[in-house]
């Protein structure tokens, strides 16, 4: 950590910001600049805020050089983590070893239409089967999934076709739930900061799916990640789902950078949410091709028997057939996707 | 709500969109210009979700017209709503009825420091007092409030002063406890579309104050409204707290424009959180008479006995001389905020 | 064009709306809903501006359903525009047929460094060089690049070497400089609303690289283009160079969803710039896959002999080593890149 | 500046940065800790670009500590910079010294609506008249100004009514005639970074209003107005009119916190433009009374004798009778606007 001093600040000020350090336990290193006096902070810093400085006189600015997220960076972590998802072995999906497609509805609405969904994107080389049972929705007045009910029906469906499912808690209540029945716990972006719900599936026994908040910087995104892991959940996947900005002629705007970011950072696979960055079907191929053109360790799209019926977010999702090419391209793509010898180099390289 | 079709959609597209329109129960009223048709739906439609329509071919676009958040909604409840907190008549603060202060350290502490900071906001004019007990921390390894001792203790402080007081509640079993003893709960911006959190305070006694989420736009804070209000709690108080954009001088950009438009929109009483968007001491005053001026109910703001020792966001922490100061410009400021005649006509007008 | 009545609005109001429409030669439709009325405004409104009604009292919204952006447009033009640049047929470059790419250094610096770096990007498959001479830089005192003498030192060299030249221009006087020497007039993003340069270039011979603007809406970038079309010069490509938000861990954010958008909504070419998105070197073969598995028609690549030795943006300059094996993973990508039905169909699909 | 080296980085790279430092002619002070190395630069850094670090190998991060803006910096001029706009000085306007109100219409369409505003206006309160002859138009189609004919006509009311006028000049043609006619150049938001265009108002006789961009970081705007002034006009206004963000029930966001913000970095005076901020004329009065109360030297307001019949932007437009009751409620805000110690400190305060 460093501590810029103002321009103009005095010795006192100074002497104040050594003594911090010094009663934390640090050793400070002063270096005495033409313009300013700067304060090195030595010592055990990962975990050290900011705010213990940021508060006394004389302090400019206050400028953190490691990252805080000591479980889930790569600088403590070189080779990347893969996450196994389901119990079985033989079906099991492995995410961060190669491309792994997950599909599925975007809410659970019944047995037949699931079986239908599932088997299309089961026969289209999708290895894991999504769909949601507790649906986070901006209007109380919208449908909100079958709950409990739906989760079952998922995780039957899902061990009927060999295919581990993935399915949304949006409360402690929910992690429960999912984590019995389902292989793997989605938290929603909505739910990226709430820290009660992190710790509740920092403790559960099932692989994480993390998705970004639509306005995290990567860095929170990674805290996130922090409080999972050092519940003692190590299975923990990123998403990349899209961040809000001025654009609107897509629903969010898909950040790619942010998978080459996150492989610098971090250990854990990456993967990417193009439906629900893209909010319309004819747009969702070009930003999963994207995705897995940037380097991400898999796709989790939004398929649907029949779109114009879906009781949710029916505009973005894709038809089997659609589904069906799109795989088969991205299988493509993801020949092409070589590691250069910049990112594979392991270290923090933001 | 409007359908909009694209140039070259076909006739069977249109009668498609017809056609879903009646089986809703609604009815369509079909334009058709010189580039493109255009589907009226009319009927009840304020809880009807564009994705009724926008999966279906041919559609270009959905717009919806009337304001899917009834009770919040001004066109639908005219006049003001005043929020009453605090039990006791004598010493209750009414907030949408002139000017209210709230004030109080970010985390509470311990029981000298909080009754230190308390008085002396008390004596500066503040109306009620803050604290934090469960803080939402980005870090998992930063301080995180003293729980449900930490409410005890700043319910006890504030029945001492005579101030009603205000806690935030991160999960349903916050809730519980902040309800039992603290006079107002609050959600976090991060929590502000914590659907769970929002029905759980939705059923409880006490009122809410609900912080706009930094990437929230207003009518998402509306419907999170909408949330509370729907399950039966009427008193729920809006915050403006600054949302995320690419300047970094500042923590978050507080958005003063929120303020008129939201007591545009809704009937429900809007304050200002300086201290969490400027992140910096010096520049919170600046934000506070900005939100005032622009027509805020009240001003939520940090106060530190010595915020050079505070355990959380010492940075941004009024001095109690410099809040006092503060509190009688505001006083004078809100002498000359005018409702302007086009802001009082009641009816919505983003 | 719809214009929205408000809730409450009378007929006084709507009266002078409907006379409003009539009085610009076009036909209002209005239709009274329960909640509201809406007129609906038809005839020629492609270029009438919603100035034109937003004024008027009792009106709450008004959406515009035509394109503005008539020339630029692909509910107008259906077939894909291909820009030739380079005047000797034999070495020119077609851009809109196929992956394009376009390589070179940062700033112009001096013959044989780009002499070096030029030879480097054409033996890996560059089929166009670039380099800036007149370089806009956000400090006065920064390295602003050779000027005309650039631009002619870059001419000389694509005309030896084969390769058609782009470079910017950031003024009248410069346009001209660049029409008379280089193949292809750049733009760059904080032009993409100087109108009169706009202008200037829509009269010069050259085609024009047009790039988008940090907070440039898609609608805004094709209404830029308008300008340059609607003056004659019938030959623009766009370029998505990156959008500002708040993430920081990238200079910019490739917005590569725009390259759908866009795609949907204009016949003109559309390439992607991952070096001035990135900021970062190791980041930008991730983005230059990602936007050719986006359905970008080519990629503009900052390469230079001796990155460390650049006088600008060195840090996200390519080696010509990295470069060159870049290139051969975009000609693979961009072989997966299908056409999904919805893209091909036409029309434009927001 | 300060150079940040990754964990890992070898004593090699270490060595090539401290040799970088001082083939620059600038001193090294490299500290090792426990995690990485840092080095600090001392000298004169402050036009130096980060650039010069960020190529090299192992450097993880370039942190400027310096302002790089020099002459506009309040680092190395403490007192307040007060503009004189208009040659008599019987009549002149002094922005930076009290509050100063200028209003006037959006577009100058003809001498009769002029002098019928302008009168109202100055009537009112307003010290300066605006009106634009050289509109920048988003779209090739709409109404884009009288030009020449228009600025002269803006003159001569200002002359016959005593009020100094501002308008806006678009391209290096503009500033000529500009400079001659009118007593402040104004170059807008869109035009911020044209640096040929801050040049050649750099080297005009008039007194410049520059306008932030619409995702311009201060440091941005700072940067653009020491184009300015190291050309050798000492008179720049800077101008807060709103920033893009995602919320869109305002036209921009504006950014109040950028006048605290700017007073303590600057010694240049800060206006505001509530107007094209808003874009819709019921919120204009609150944001103009936010931004005074922010601490803004003045205010720019769009006025029009009869809004609805504008040729440009009505919808924002003010009537004279809500302009004039506007103006006495900023006097009384002004009023309680105090200098914090913090603010008036002088020294950057970030």
């Amino acid at each position: 950590m460093i501590v810029v001093m103002r321009h103009g600040a005095g010795q006192a000020e100074l002497d104040a910001v050594v003594e911090r350090v010094r009663s934390l336990g640090l050793e400070p290193a002063v270096s005495q600049g033409e313009e300013r006096a700067i304060v090195g902070v030595k010592g055990a810093t990962a975990r050290l805020s900011p705010d213990a400085f940021s508060g006394l006189a004389g302090v400019l600015q206050v400028v953190r050089v490691s990252a805080p997220h000591k479980l889930a960076s790569r600088e403590w972590r070189s080779e990347d983590t893969v996450v196994t998802v389901g119990e079985d072995a033989s079906r099991a999906a492995r995410i961060g070893d190669g491309l792994t497609l997950i599909a599925g509805p975007c809410a659970i609405e019944g047995e037949a239409s699931l079986r239908t969904t599932a088997r299309a994107v089961a026969d289209a080389g999708a290895k894991m089967l999504r769909g949601g049972a507790f649906k986070p929705r901006t209007s109380p007045y919208d449908f909100r999934g079958l709950g409990e009910e739906g989760v079952r029906l998922l995780a039957q469906v899902g061990r009927d076709l060999g295919l581990p499912v993935v399915t949304e808690a949006r409360s402690a209540a929910h992690v429960e739930i999912v984590d019995r029945y389902a292989d793997m716990i989605q938290i929603g972006a909505r739910n990226m900061q709430n820290y009660d719900l992190l710790m509740e599936v920092g403790k559960a026994r099932k692989p994480v799916l993390l998705k970004r908040g639509i306005a995290a910087k990567l860095d929170e995104l990674l805290m996130s990640a922090e409080y999972i892991l050092s519940e003692g959940n190590e299975n923990v996947v990123l998403c990349e789902r899209g961040v809000r900005t001025f654009e609107d002629s897509t629903r969010f705007t898909l950040d790619v950078s942010a998978i080459p970011v996150l492989k610098a950072q971090t250990h854990l696979p990456v993967i990417v949410d193009p439906s629900h960055a893209a909010g319309r079907a004819s747009y969702v191929p070009a930003l999963a091709r994207a995705g897995v053109a940037a380097g991400a360790d898999g796709v989790i799209v939004e398929v649907h028997a029949c779109p114009a019926e879906a009781l949710c977010d029916g505009a973005q999702a894709l038809t089997p057939e659609a589904f069906s090419a799109l795989a088969r391209d991205l299988e493509g793509i993801a020949s092409f996707v070589r590691r250069t010898p910049a990112d594979s180099k392991g270290g923090r390289t933001p």
